[in-house]
């Protein structure tokens, strides 16, 4: 994967690679119990930006990370990622029908498959990072990472704390605290797979990559608020306006729009700036760069 | 832990260190966010007859493992184990209120908490295995054969065909075959995780001890069967008639309590007789064998 490629024709590639190892890495929709494979497949497949694998393989172009650990680490974290949505979906939790412009798992299969599906594709992406060519130390270190960032004290922890803030005034550091575990963990561990998956990381780089992570977590979110308040289900592929409507606390509804959108602004120059600890690695950042234009001009 | 303790002692000492493993494994209720790990140590703690961790530790015996790897694999396996159990009770599977005679954690907490109970377990448990004393090479086997055993072709699978049987008339093979997965692919992943922890196994090895492991997983399921239909739910501390009253196919509706009285103690000799293949190792299978008495004679 060349830095000399334009972004845009990266990010479909790496897109298009990721679909394919996601299809590859889930058991067939005809392996026994059909029902249940075939909602994994259906949770999994066909749709999402992909966000995290970009990360895992813009950081691991910064180490010149061999790509099949890659396409391994990509594909686990987004079988996280998809499992959370899942779950997160049930009527238990957010309710929510329509997701990545598709019925959600609970409303096209049933709600016990739904449970199922999440809790299979959890172990599904840990088998994943346990298998492969990585030597078994990174392996292990990825695995960890990926357990840590999931649990309860990261992604789990984030979800619990957003249910108990339905209906809460959360003031801007208890925001930023809940979503800095609730989506901020598992886009920190995509940025750091991709970049163990080339290398040993010193602390010093891990806390660069951290602050990086940080930044466009934070980014990922106020872009989210503002487009739930400013555009169509549509647009989103999932039903907009859903948080406001839910009473839930919101970058929107604590800074209002404008400030909203000035600080997704400077949360990307804080991105940007991260990435200068790894200047002497040439244009290898670029791409870790674009990822957090991205974010912050996305329009869906 | 000594071959010479009698089997009840020995059998209170596991679930005491167990316990004590499972209680500073988790994270402390003060840690935030403290009802979510509040919920999470009221699933796990204090009660269970803790059947995988004893696995874990028999088979540990056969192969001279260490107690400290032996803990960490068998608090791994229950946190799986507790999880299931989290995730089944819940409303959209069984709808239990009632587990190890306290209330399930839907009921004590609510349906969200308990979802995100479950989730977290999971994680948690992938994130003890991934440290620890044991070199990396036996950690990644570990993590590896615990993921398969938990996920869509092992326990998840598992349940997908128990929820697809309901009101089915299902044959003898096809019943075990869903418990064989429901059930049995945990069982199995504890006494092969004991084993690994002790040595790498070699073919023979694992084939016998999947043969010990395939023969109790049964027996457990039809001693279950046969207690859901005789026993009353004070002694089993979960709701009795519960698999009837859903029209669950059992060995009981299959076979009769008679047949399936006997079929438990012919599972009993399979599995004394697949321990054979240690019989070099003089008294070290003891604890598996007495184990497999456990299973087929329990009360509750």
């Amino acid at each position: 994967m060349t830095v000399s490629l334009p972004f845009d024709d990266w990010l479909k590639r790496v897109q298009h690679e990721t679909e394919g190892a996601l299809a590859s890495f889930l058991p067939a929709a005809e392996t026994l119990p059909m029902r249940l494979h075939d909602a994994m497949r259906y949770a999994v497949l066909g749709g999402g930006k992909r966000v995290r694998p970009l990360l895992v393989f813009a950081a691991g172009a910064l180490f010149d990370a061999p790509s099949a650990v890659l396409l391994r680490a990509a594909a686990a974290v987004e079988m996280i990622h998809a499992y959370s949505l899942v779950h997160d979906d049930m009527p238990c939790m957010d309710d929510d029908a329509l997701r990545r412009g598709k019925a959600t798992v609970h409303v096209a299969y049933d709600e016990a498959t739904a449970l199922l599906v999440g809790d299979a594709l959890q172990s599904q992406a840990f088998l994943l990072l346990s298998e492969g060519d990585a030597d078994p130390q990174t392996r292990i270190a990825m695995l960890s990472l990926l357990a840590r960032a999931s649990g309860s004290q990261g992604m789990c922890g984030g979800q619990a704390i957003d249910l108990a803030s339905v209906g809460q005034a959360l003031t801007q550091d208890q925001l930023e605290q809940m979503h800095h575990l609730k989506t901020g963990a598992l886009l920190r561990a995509a940025v750091l797979l991709g970049a163990m998956a080339g290398k040993a990381l010193t602390d010093e780089e891990i806390q660069a990559l951290d602050r990086y992570a940080r930044a466009i977590g934070l980014a990922f979110q106020v872009v989210d608020d503002v487009l739930d308040a400013t555009a169509d289900s549509a647009t989103l592929g999932k039903t907009a306006g859903k948080d406001a409507a839910d009473n839930k606390p919101t970058y929107v509804s604590l800074l209002g729009l404008e400030s909203s959108r000035a600080l997704a602004h400077q949360l990307r120059n804080d991105a940007h700036a991260a990435l200068d600890a790894f200047a002497h690695r040439g244009a290898g950042a670029q791409r870790l760069r674009e990822i957090a234009d991205l974010i912050v001009e996305r329009k869906a």
